[in-house]
This record gives C-alpha cells, structure tokens and sequence, in this order.
C-alpha cells in the first residue's frame, strides 16, 4: 500500500470505507444465481459436441423425450431464423447469425462443446440421462487449430462462403480469415532507415481464460402471458436482454433481466450462454428452469480470450529515439469473426510516441468456442511483444529502460499510430513515479535472479449509464442503477454522490437493479463504471439537491433559485432561512411528493490509463522454474475514489497477468478436444504463486470526470508477461517468446532441451 | 356485465385487455411470501400467549435454546426501548410503543395469541419443539371481550394509565375508552323537532377478519454489515419499512423492503407483523430466516376489523325531508387503541344532505388483535344502522325507497355533519341509474321474499405515488412503482401511460419495485392506487414525451418548443420533420443517453366514490335461512381504466360484504379464547352462497384526476349488510339489528327463538 494521505478538498473521495457488499459477499449471504430457486424448477442441461469440427447428419431426440421426468428438449430448430447483423454489444460486437449458432448448432459443430441440443427435467440426474439418449451422428471433419495452420491455402474451412472482410474483392476464395485492418502513419521505410538499431521477433501465445470463480448460470421464466424473466450472473442485464431479444425475436419490454451477484467475470459474462436455452426449455415446459454450467462446460464453451501470433519489428537511434515501428498480428477469433485484435493494435504503441508505423490485423477463425473479452482485451499478448522489444533496444543502446521509455513516451497531444490524438494521458507521471520507486533502486544480488519492467496502456470507455437517487423521509437516500457491480462500485458510486451530496456514506443505500426498473446502462465493462455511471451518479445527486433547494424555496415563500446548499445545509440567500437536509426530506412528501434525481448519461468523453509494472525473479536454470520475488504496480487513476478498492483492481489484475505469463494456456489434442477442462489441468497461479503485490497510485486527473476519475480496472493485466519476460531475461539471458512462459518454454529459450 | 361501451375520446381507456399478472397467478408462477427460499435459511416459529389477558410472570427460554438445531431465540427484551409517538401510516395510525408491545410482549399479554417469543431452528419441526420447551408462567386476569363490558366502571384495565383522549380532564379516572370525538352541525333538538317521523335502533356487530387467502409471511436477511432485507407479502413495502425502522430504531437506508405478490390483503397488510420478529431472528442466528403465519396465527393475531355498538337516530317530515340525524358508535380498537371509528363517522350520512346532526365515537380497548384496515375501514356496520333506518324512513312516510334518498341526496356543495363540503359526487347519478335498471322494477312474486336497497358512501385518498417510465431502444418502454399491485393495478396504470404516451399496451412492461429502486410511495390502499399511481404514471408518460420532444429538436437542430407529440409520432411544426416514437427511442443512447419519465406526486385532491346494493332474498321461515336470488351493484367509479377491473372490485366487495352480511364473525369464549381459529369454523360465504352479480358503472369523472379515475375498491363492500337486511325485512317483516344475520339471530328477529 502506498504512503498516500487524503485529499483534503474532499470529504469521503480518496478515503476507505468498508465495500458495500463485501459482509454479504465474505458470509456466503449474497445471492448468486445458483442461489436462485424458484417453485416446480426444472434442471436443464445442454448436450455439447465431443468433435471440434463436424458436420450434423442426424439429430434424434425421440428417446429422450420419452424418458419419464423429461419435460422439454430444445434444438436449433426452436431457434427462429437468425438475422446476419452484427450490433456493438457488451465489450465487443454481436453477429446475431453466429451467436444464434453458437447458441444451438444446426448444420455445422464448429468447436469441442458446442451445443447441439438442451433437455430440462425434473432432476439433474434424469436430465443427464437424458443427454446420453439423444442421438447425434457426425460427419466428422479435420479441425483447425491455430492461426498458423489456418491461414493455410489447402486448410479445411470453418464457414464455407466466408470472405475476408476489408480485403475481399472479386473472385477472391473463402479463406478462415474473417478480417483483415491495417493502420499506417508517416513512412514506415523512412523510419526503419533512421534507425542505428532495429530488433525484430515473433511472438506466440495460446488461448486462455478469464477464470471467474462462478459458473455462468440463468433460471427462466417464460409466463403463460408470453413475458420472460431471467435470473442471470452478468456483467450487462441490458445487454442480455438486447441479445435474448434478438436471438428469439421478443420485444425487451416481454424480457426482464434481474441480474444477480457475479463471482468473477473479467469480460466473460457480457455473452449469453445460457439464456436462451434456459428460456426455450422454460416455455416448451412452461416450467422454471435452470441452466447451470459445470467448470468443463465453461472452459470448453464459454468465451475465453485468444492465441495467436505477434512479428513485431521497431527500430530506434542510437541515442534512444523510436524512429519506426511495424506489428502483424494474427488472432484467434474462435469458430466465429471478433477477436479483439482491433483493440490490441489500437493500444500496444499507444504509450510511445512513434512518428513512423504500420499495424495489420487478422481476425482468423479455428475451432474453439468464440473468443470474449477478457480485461483489456487483446492487450497484453500485444503489449508482451511491444515491451520485450523494447527491452532489447534500451539495452542494445545500452539505455536504463524507464529512461528509454520517458525519451519517447506519449503525452497530451501526440499522435497515435491509429491516427488519433492522445488526450489527456499520464504516461510521464508514471514513468516518473516508478523511477522514483525504492524498488527500482533497490540492489538485486544472487545468481539466476533479474529485475524487468514493462509500460503498459489501455483506454477507458465511457457510453451509457443510469442512476437514480431517491431521498428517504428521513434523510437517508437510495441509489440505484443499471451497473451491475462487479469491482465495488456499489462504493464508489455511493462515494462520488456522497460527496455531491455532503453526506456521510452510511446514510446512502446504494444498489443495482433489473431491466425494468432502471433506464439503460451499458455493461459493467472496459473499466467504465466507476468513471462513467459516477458522472450519472453525480448527475443524480445534483439533480437531488437542484429539486430540493427548488422545494426549500417554495416552502419558505421564497424566489427559486435564492436557495443554495452546502454539506447537508440549504440556505436562502435573501433571508438566510436554513434547513437541514434530513430535515428537509421530512417535509418532502407533505409538499408535493418525493424527490427522485435522475442521472441518464451517454458518456462520449473517456480517458485512457496506463501504468508501469516491475518484477524481481529468480530462475532455476536446472528446472525452468520462476520464483517472483518482488513486484511492484505503478499506474494512472486519474483520481482514486476508494483508494483500497484501486489498489485491489491493481493486484488483482496484475495476479492475472502472472498467471498469463507464466501458467496458464489450454492445452487442445490433435482432434481439437481440449484436454485441461478443470482448475487441476489448467493451471492458474494461486497464493503460493504469487507475492505480495506493492501498489503506486499515480494521480493524472482526467479532465472529462468532475473528481478526475480514470478506468483502473483493465490496465494491470497488460504487463505482467513482459515485465516477468523481461526479468527472466535479465536472470538467464535468453529472450522469451511464447505466452505462456514454462519451465519447458524457458529451458528450451536456453538451449537446454 | 354492463352493456357499456368504449369511450371514443380514448384508445385505451375503457377496454378490457388481459391483466398483466393474470397468467402468472392462475399458473402458479407468481412468486408469493413463502416461495422465498434462500441459502440457509432458518425457520421462525412464534410463541404465543394461550391467555387473552395475562401478566408474564416469569419468561425462560434457556431449555429451548440449549435445543440442538436451535439459532436464536428472540423475546421482548431484544426490541430497542419504543417511542410513544404515533405516525399517520398505512391506513390508519400507528403508535410506536403499542405496536412493539403488540409484536412481543413485554410484561402484559392482551389477546389470545399475543407473540411472547419467537424462535429460528433449522427445521419446523425443531422450531415447534423449542417453543414448548419455553417456559411462561402467566399471571391470569379477567379478560373484556365486548364494548358495553370494557365501559362498565367496575371493568378490568388492559391499559391501567389510560386516559380517554379528548375528554381528559384534571381528576379523570383510567378507562377502557381510548378517545372519543364528536361532529356537531346545525341543531339537533330543533332538527328533531321539524320531524314528522323519527326511527332509532341499536345495532350490533362482531369481529370479522379480511380473510384473505395468503397468511403473512416474511423472510429476513440481516447482513454483517448491518444492511436488513426483507422479502414480505405487503401492500405497502415503504410503510413497512417506516415500521420496521421505527421499532428497530434503524437507519431507512439500512432496510430495503422487497415486495412479493400478495395474495389478498384488503387493508390487513399495511401493518407488520412478521418482519421484526423475522429480522431479529436473522440478526441473533447470523442466517435468513423465514417466518410464516398459518391460518390460526392469522386470525388469532393479525388486524381483524371491530365490532361494536352503534346507535342511530333519524328524523323526517311527512313529505320526505331528512331534518335530523344522530349517532353514537363504540368501535372495538382491539388491544390498543386505533379502530376505524373515526372513518365511519366521516362516511356514515355522506350520501345525504341533512342539516342537523351530531355523531359521537369512541374508541374502545378489548382483549382482542389491534384491530386493522378492511375495505372502507369502519363503514360497513354504520352504513348497516343507518340504511336499515332509512328504509324504515320510507316505509313509514310510504314513499319509494330510491325516490326516498333522491329526494335526500348529497351533492357538490353539500355540508356533510363533519362540517367539510361535499366536492364533485354522483349520489344522484347513482341512484338514478338504479331507478332505470331492470332489477329495480322487476317482479317478485312468492312468499317470504323480499327485495331491500342501500346506499352507500366512502372517502378516497390520493397521498404519495411515485412513477419512472424508461425507454428502452426498440421503442417500448418500462414502467415501475412503488405501488403494490393487489388489484390489477399494473394493468390499470400501464393503460393511462399507454393512452398519454401514444402506445400499444404490449409495448409497455409494467411492475412494481423495492424500496432500493424507487421513491417513496404510500401504500396500496384506500382505493388510492389506480387514481393517485395513474397521476404519477401520467405524469411520468409526459415527462417522456416532454424529454422525447427536447431530444427530437435537439437532433433536428430545430428550437426546443417546436416539436409536437401525438400517437406515437414527433413533429416539428417548422419543417414537418416527422419521427416515429420507436425510432427516436432508437438514437436516444447515441444522443446523450435513454430517457426515464419521472412522476413523483402527492395527490392531495382525492374524490369520494358512492354506490348503491339491490338485493332479492328468499327467508326459509322454519331454519331462518337466507338464500340470496338477485343481486346488482351500482357504482359511481368516476371512471373506469380497464371495465373488467372495476366489474371484479364491484363483484368482490359485495361478496365479502355478503359474507359479513351473512355469515363472518369472530367467536371468543368466555375465557377470551378464539374459537373459530380455522376457515372451516370462521364461514366465508363460498360459491354456493353467492349469486352472480350484475354491475352497472356510473361515470361521473373526478375532476381531480386527468382521466376522472375515482377509487373503486372500497364502496362495494359497504353496502351488503344494509341491502341483505333491508330485503330480509321486505321478506319477512322483521327489521336486522345484529351483524352477521345468521339463522340463529333472525329466527330471533322473527320472536320464533
């Protein structure tokens, strides 16, 4: 934790108070949706393809449904015919054409797991019978498995007539690349020629997942009346209610979502998975039912983020200024298009400033489940090969690395590799800070042991969110919105409106809500909702106090607007009448009816945050294995509403990025089965793994939030591989290059096997 | 059904769509109190006192508690030390320090049935056993089970410093009598004097109980962190929540009261029962804890409605002119003070214009449940004396009964004996359309039958509403309340949004929320909902619009004022610029956000509604059996949203009427025991005992409400005892004076027994 003392203009921004949620949550109180029960609910459970990539002859659901206990069995034929539209949704886009075959597959199995059929019946242990009568021939087909192997002329094709987007043109063949972008900025050979130094590699990593403790789970109901309520752990109850209307052509006012508690969702949970086989299953058997993932069927069919394939060349002065820098990189989309390869070359140079560059994308689809979003999407794969290259110029020119990196790095003003310009960024404050840092100074002694760092940048997001305050008869308030909380912004909302407000905390209810009590808010994603529902949670709070000093004036016979408020206290400026806020709230009923502020907003002006991590290893050269013996996160918050919670989204982020780093990778067979299906065959870091995480707020206000707040959230996991690639490097000598980095991906980096 | 047709002014008002709720309550979706399961969950069980007027003596819990599977054990001394302060709350008042003593004795118990502990087990049948393990040791006392017993000097005190309100004076000895009041207007003994004819009768009536299906039940979650939740069967969950902060001494903010569907209330639910027992059980065991009454604990313990003594006197001329009137009631208040006297006073001569008058309450304590709200609270027995005298008034001057009371009627501007002026009434509307029906002057032939009429009157209330309306991008919308539906009101208010926004009925998702998600309301009562909501809800439908029109003229770049709304299409009057509700819903997040209408009111201009009962009953001479041939309501509903509604309230009322008519009523022993503590003892009239009831709907519209609503729940079930006992006399010749009129009391009536 950091030696940092609070800021004095505020009252409750920058303290610590105890997370709303956190006494229900630690008590096993909290209701998840597992915990969601209803009278005569069904179980349901979905049959999953065992082939990556097969062809479906025949579908026979005829036994199952005689089995005694069975009430419904859904196949893609329940589905309505999809549309071939594609809406921004969730942290990405939504092809409603794929998702609805990724729901239920009709023709084609594309990916080891993918559903096939549904059955709901009264116990688990009939449903699971019921799963094995159903009948399913396959015309299996070869797999495809990574993008190497994809890209291939003679490779076997996922989506027979899909044409490169962006690159198609006439007489062009279907191929398993879905898109291909390129950015380009000033001239890529005229860089390179100014550069004295220029390194050069190629990066590999491999699919991994989020690894959100709770299954995803949703418990149906489809009303007689034809109105459907859904129980679901999301991360955006609007946006599964957008994608359950288009999926099943319903109006959003038949659909209610009530979200429930989340366990973890890290960008997983913003896809429907299980809505709409549950929903199906409830109206063919007018029943509730519940359909709950086990652990296999979230790693094989959930959205896991992407492998794939990263040459990233950059070349530099002999004094230490970038001069050119070009990136390919080839995603992993899953059977269908939208990885989030647009999003990793719109950041991995973002924190440079770079006059000479080219990024080309390729969204390439193999047999896995559709790839999701995954804090930072597509960010740190990129930012592995961006940081470890330039690693290798500051040492090649003989250059500290944070001195390298603060000759180039980006401020306001400077011109991204995209073509946009950078707003107000903290790229220098926390290099600065790092610098700075006891551990950076630190001596390091031993044999096998190095210090790496990595920089590392993200934007934020901002769209819509909604807030509501309504003040109680006795003071006191209850804010609602439609952000679920997932990070504790039940807190951080109630923070900022408290300090609108001038109340204590203790006095604000602070909550989310479904989909019908609430306007629309976007998903609790892309590090938005301390930021963006705040501006709406401050919104409301100043609508509050607007409609309150209103009611005080008339009351007190007095001109609107005569009336002012300050921390609990509405004055009259004319006669210097005061009333207490509380005492105001008593009168509120008896003169008109209660005030309820409303903060809707549609937040286009996002910041972006950016950080630098730092990490001590020591290596076994015998055994390949890394031990971290101190690591150190720096990073831009612009302001930090709950510092503690900060800090959390800091170590927690930066714990994933380890696992990344060094553990974690699902591992496919030759026939495109995934092997590790459970927590014990996918690996990820846990408290013997990891050490204590020491934290740097750095503060760089962001000018588009009153209190200046950045998104935190997302940035951290973007450099723990380059910055442990980095040490390991300065430990052995060698140069790492493949995501996950495993005692047999560093002894073979050595030479050694 | 009446042969009414649909207003052409309107395309929603007036038709008669299916109920929203409807199909989850008839197939058993709804979720109801105690289809609340929660993890953990213990179960509460309530000891209650056996005696009807006791003093605890001694109190151990300690063999319960030492009873594996026991959690917590909750008596008296766990409850904060309570205010005697007394809030306008529900349908009444409630006073702090009676309603904690009535939720857990402390050193007296007052009816049988009385809580004394409560306790939280792992299982029913482990809650059950600790209860008998808890000692009690009673002190037993001479128990007053009637009004005439509690007021004689010599009766025993339940409330031994109890100084009858209002007419406290230095000197004044404890009574049994909690208050009394009176109305004076004009002169009396003159009034009496100018009467050719006067009639007086004492009349009599006992206990009964609202009967509602659903016995009360809540289920309790008190956090570690001090944050309560309840999910409880209600009408008015922030009435609730009021209650439960005051006897808990509890921020509002720490409580958040979750409506469920209510099956039945009829004003027995506005007070808690179960919720602070529940809650402290939660509290002391660390576990949700579920407390649900059975039907035995409902009728011992909950809030029935009084009995009592009311006297009544009435004066005419010759020629039918009502000159003077007068009127004593003694209500029984139950346990502690607060019966519905005060609101049968107001109502009783509300339907006639009489000059000279004056009505004496009084308020009378016995060992009985504090008595609660049941459908025009009060009313019943009084508009029974004086309709059974008005009758008696026509037949004596020989005119017709109808022609009778026009001759008398009420009407805007009319003074009523409370001295308040009469604003907009259909008395007269309603009697005509009673005149015109065919019931009126068909006829009736063959021995010991009888047709008998009354008239009846009851106040509404308007109080505090609050309304959110979002719209959702594909152009339907969502509304919210705070406002329980019990009656269909979900279908009554989404119909006036819908007419004031423009829209299909299908296109609009209409519910009811918890205390976290919306601002203050009052509670689903007093006939209120439909009018006071509907003001909130259209309120909230023009605010969409008006916020809609803004947005429009916004994205048109035209001037904020030019942009007209009507059935679902935006116009700008400058360039005929056209955009459909749909579409605009469609680019509100992209131009600044959705929208929410907000409807926050308090009505204050609140109407009255009147109706008239017509009864044809044949009298069994030898067992004094009632058999009920024909029966027709007339109502004045100002006017009516949805016409299947009203018909349904019109229909329910009078059969609870019938029931109280007929059949209802609380037997105590005469050691203050209930006796008839189950529906097979305590008789509701069934579908055997009731005919079908033909409805005619008067429309004199309230001009206080956009629409003309006046409430519509409550008159019905004022009349039935009067228009039953006046066709009894018809029938047999002998005047009623005693509630129910069971074969025992009108062979009595009759001299036979």
């Amino acid at each position: 934790m950091s030696p940092r003392q609070p800021d004095p203009a505020y009252d409750i921004i920058g303290t610590r108070p105890p997370r709303f949620d956190a006494a229900d949550k630690v008590t096993g109180r909290a209701v998840f949706g597992a915990d969601v029960k209803l009278p005569g609910m069904l179980c349901g459970k979905i049959l999953r393809s065992p082939h990556a990539h097969a062809r479906i002859v025949f579908l026979d659901t005829s036994r199952a449904a005689a089995l005694p206990g069975v009430l419904a069995i859904v196949t893609a034929a329940d589905l309505p015919r999809a549309e071939d539209r594609t809406d921004v949704l969730g942290e990405g886009t939504v092809n409603y054409k794929y998702q609805s075959d990724s729901t239920m597959a009709s023709d084609k199995v594309l990916y080891h797991g993918h559903p096939v059929a549904a059955v709901a019946a009264r116990t688990e242990t009939i449903a699971e019978e019921a799963l094995r009568l159903i009948r399913v021939e396959y015309d299996i087909l070869p797999p495809v498995m990574d993008v190497a192997e994809a890209m291939k002329a003679n490779a076997p094709l996922l989506h027979e007539h899909m044409i490169t987007k962006s690159l198609a043109k006439p007489g062009m063949r279907p191929s398993n690349i879905a898109s291909h972008f390129q950015h380009v900025l000033g001239d890529l050979e005229a860089g390179f020629a100014q550069a004295d130094v220029v390194v050069e590699r190629e990066f590999r990593s491999v699919t991994v997942h989020q690894g959100y403790l709770e299954p995803q789970v949703t418990v149906a109901v489809w009303g007689p009346d034809d109105r459907i309520t859904l129980y679901t752990c999301t991360q955006g109850p609007f946006d599964i209610r957008s994608q359950v209307a288009n999926l099943l052509h319903w109006p959003m006012s038949q659909i209610r979502v009530i979200p429930t508690e989340v366990g973890g969702a890290f960008g997983g949970k913003n896809t429907s998975f299980t809505d709409v086989p549950a929903a199906l299953l409830a109206r063919k058997s007018g029943r509730p039912v519940k359909v709950a993932m086990s652990r296999a069927e979230v790693l094989l069919a959930t959205g896991p983020t992407p492998g794939g394939i990263i040459r990233v060349k950059i070349g530099a002065t002999g004094d230490g200024r970038i001069t050119a820098a070009r990136a390919e990189l080839w995603y992993e989309a899953g059977a269908y298009p939208g990885s989030p390869v647009g999003a990793a070359a719109n950041t991995m140079f973002a924190a440079y400033d770079i006059a000479n560059g080219q990024i080309d994308g390729y969204d390439v689809v193999v047999n896995k489940p559709r790839m999701g979003a995954y804090r930072a999407p597509g960010a740190t794969p990129a930012n592995f090969a961006v940081e470890t290259l330039v690693d290798e110029l500051a040492e090649k020119i003989d250059m500290d690395p944070i001195d390298f990196r603060l000759l180039n790095c980006a401020r306001e003003g400077t011109r991204r590799l995209t073509g946009t310009l950078h707003a107000s960024i903290g790229v220098y404050q926390v290099l600065q800070a790092a610098k700075q840092h006891p551990h950076y100074g630190a001596p390091l002694s031993g044999r096998n042991r190095g210090r790496g760092i990595a920089l590392g940048f993200w934007t934020n997001w901002g769209a819509q969110s909604s807030c509501l305050i309504h003040v109680n008869s006795d003071g006191t308030v209850a804010l609602v919105t439609g952000s679920v909380d997932i990070t504790g912004t039940r807190t951080s909302l109630a923070m900022q409106a408290a300090e609108i407000l001038g109340l204590p905390l203790d006095q604000i209810r602070s909550s989310f809500t479904d989909t019908d009590a609430i306007g629309y808010g976007n998903t609790s994603a892309g590090s938005r909702t301390t930021m963006a529902t705040g501006i709406a949670a401050i919104k409301a709070a100043q609508d509050v106090i607007a409609q309150m000093s209103e009611r005080a004036a008339m009351l007190w016979g007095v001109p609107s607007g005569t009336v002012s408020y300050h921390k609990g206290t509405f004055t009259c400026s004319a006669d210097h009448s005061l009333v207490a806020f509380k005492d105001l709230a008593g009168q509120l009923g008896h003169s008109g009816g209660t005030v309820t502020g409303n903060g809707n907003v549609n937040v286009q002006d996002w910041g972006a945050g950016c950080g630098l991590h730092m990490a001590d290893v020591e290596v076994d050269p015998e055994t390949g294995k890394v031990t971290i013996l101190r690591y150190t996160t720096v990073q831009d918050v612009g302001r930090a509403i709950h510092p503690g919670q900060v800090e959390g989204q800091m170590q927690g982020g930066a714990t994933q990025g380890i696992g990344w780093a060094l553990y974690e990778g699902y591992a496919y067979g030759a026939d495109g089965r995934l092997l590790n299906t459970s927590l014990l065959d996918y690996k990820m870091p846990t408290f013997l793994d990891v050490p204590p995480i020491d934290t740097v707020i750095v503060e760089a206000p962001w000018p588009g939030h009153p209190f200046g707040v950045r998104g935190v959230g997302e940035v951290p996991i973007v450099m723990p591989p380059a910055a442990l690639g980095n040490a390991i490097y300065r430990a052995i000598g060698a140069r790492q290059s493949c995501l996950p980095m495993t005692p047999a991906t560093i002894l073979e980096s050595m030479g050694v096997i």
